[in-house]
């Protein structure tokens, strides 16, 4: 682990801020950039520091905080970007002019096809050499108020994959150091896709709560949100995409693997996935949203479950319970989310099988 | 209308108890018939009446309470089934031994497809000359406890259609001149099928209120229960139903026009689902389930959502919003409903286009 390698993390939301916190409490050269200058504010007035409470604690003080794109990546080993799914090809586009080969990428998290999205970008423009990393999950489950972030907990065995694989990268092995009790690796970025658990959960919370949450009536969105037939709907979801894993050959984690992995500490029962949710202390207290329409929605559709309804069409896999709530959630926003979606038809990848799709997760090619 | 009309009535829940001290206060003479003894008991123990409050009142004695089908049905001339749909098939089965070429069975109400059952069961054991009427909902929103019924609403322009049509027959002529203030002649029993408010709403409440029922959290059914997004959602289902009827080229009210036909004095507001739903001051106070799997499921789905994607898929027809509530509840319960369902491929209707369907609707061959 090099102390010299540099950061330039990407998104001022909670996980953000967590991410710039945490590295420059560990020492770490970072700075801090986004689109918006008001959620920088509280930063910047706190002499640029981030202070962390709760799993993880220390006060970090940042190089750099800045709207400024090319300011914030200029010399910086890894930029990585916390922003919501929507924001890779965002930013993307907005530090292509500025990277240098000698630089990449990590996504935290990636969603399904993150890297590979990004890297089309990249390649559309003529930039080949990027690495381009990604993590199944959010390592830290945490909540920012101003420039304070509580971390709640911080999970274990979040996915870490690269594209391409095979390419050694000095600060991406130095973020791996760091993060070693928490992170472990996989074979390539459909593992760090398919194996995230929260696209699996929250648009079925939202909708088989859709009521309550129109009503703006709160609720414990994890213990009170997935009930005992609601955790069977996500059960079913869950073995649609397990048999997309087996029909890929890849590690094929259930939810509840899934979770029992990510907070090995915090979920005692696990018989069922309402059992595992409910025993599941690193839940406690997470508020349900104030209205439906929320990222557990706009991210979790086009970036989880579509592509993974577009994955099981290419490998004959029937999905008809994701297929079930995407039609609720196109019939109740009425966005059908078709040229946005991270779905192999718009990503060209049409026509590859297991074996073509792997291939292309390896190379990019 | 023959005051000398004689009625049987088969199912003592809230609707049966109404329909039968309906008709005995308005001097028919009627028996009652139940499976289960039990809930005849405060009926017998109050004289053979019923009490009526609300909408209605007066006091009706019947002529017979019992619970043997043979003797409920000798010499009347109109039996009514006001059971829960499942139990279209076993009234029959029970009641064919004894029936009567002069008697006929009206279905309060039929749901999909249940005049169509009732007589391929009749005909599959030779009775061919029995004339099946139906109802495409309830006519009485009403609520019983022991022999007393309060009657919240009588709704408006209620279907009634016969299979096969073009017979007269005395006893639904006198039941229709009864109600002649409530029911509507429709052509075929496509349309009371087809026409009907129930399956649209109470899948799709339950299950996107699936998180508060689980939790055994009381609500108001229809005024909590149906949001703005849960109401985009029933229009969307709506649609499709709504193109089935075009494409049948039958009448193709939708759930707008049924709530507002069925309803005229007690909806306000009707420019979306939601408001309509919102201003039904009928709908006031009737009380959320105190668990998921109730007959909103276990009836709606195999006999109002199932028969119609049936119906889609013969047509050609998508109903991926009918397809999505089926596919949630199959994963929320466990249970397909394959072959229980009022589907076409059930009924040996497979292969029919829209006149075929159009012409089996009206002759029952």
């Amino acid at each position: 682990m090099r102390k010299n390698t540099t950061f330039a993390v990407f998104g001022a939301g909670n996980l953000g801020l967590a991410q710039a916190g945490h590295l420059a409490v560990q020492g770490f050269g970072v700075s801090l950039c986004n689109r918006s200058a008001k959620r920088l504010q509280p930063i910047i007035q706190n002499d640029n520091r981030i202070e962390l409470s709760g799993s993880l604690s220390g006060s970090g003080r940042l190089q750099l905080v800045t709207t400024n794109y090319a300011e914030a990546i200029a010399g910086r080993d890894l930029i990585i970007i916390t922003s919501a799914a929507p924001g890779h090809r965002v930013i993307t586009r907005d530090i292509l002019p500025v990277l240098r080969p000698n630089q990449a990428l990590l996504l935290h998290p990636a969603y399904m096809f993150g890297a590979i999205e990004v890297r089309q970008l990249l390649a559309d423009s003529g930039v080949q050499d990027i690495l381009i990393g990604e993590l199944s999950n959010t390592v830290f489950a945490c909540r920012a108020n101003g420039a304070q972030v509580h971390i709640f907990a911080i999970k274990k065995n979040i996915g870490i994959a690269y594209l391409p694989t095979g390419v050694d990268n000095r600060a991406i092995e130095t973020f791996k150091i760091i993060y070693r009790d928490y992170i472990e690796c996989y074979d390539t970025v459909l593992e760090t896709g398919l194996l995230d658990l929260n696209y699996m959960l929250h648009p079925f919370i939202n909708m088989m709560n859709a009521g309550l949450i129109d009503r703006m009536e709160p609720f414990d969105y994890y213990h009170c949100g997935v009930t005992p037939h609601i955790s069977n709907v996500i059960e079913a979801a869950d073995r649609e995409r397990t048999a997309i894993c087996h029909a890929l050959g890849i590690r094929g984690y259930s939810a509840i693997d899934l979770m029992k992995r990510h907070y090995p500490h915090q979920v005692e029962k696990s018989t069922s996935f309402y059992e595992a949710t409910a025993s599941n202390v690193a839940y406690k207290g997470i508020a349900s949203p104030d209205h439906l329409y929320t990222r557990n929605i706009w991210e979790d559709i086009p970036y989880g479950i579509m592509p993974i309804i577009s994955l099981g069409k290419a490998l004959e896999i029937e999905t008809p319970v994701m297929q079930a709530i995407y039609e609720l959630c196109r019939a109740a926003f009425g966005n059908d989310w078709r040229e946005e979606a991270r779905t192999l038809d718009n990503l060209g990848l049409i026509g590859l099988d297991a074996a073509g799709l792997l291939r292309y997760a390896q190379t990019g090619l």
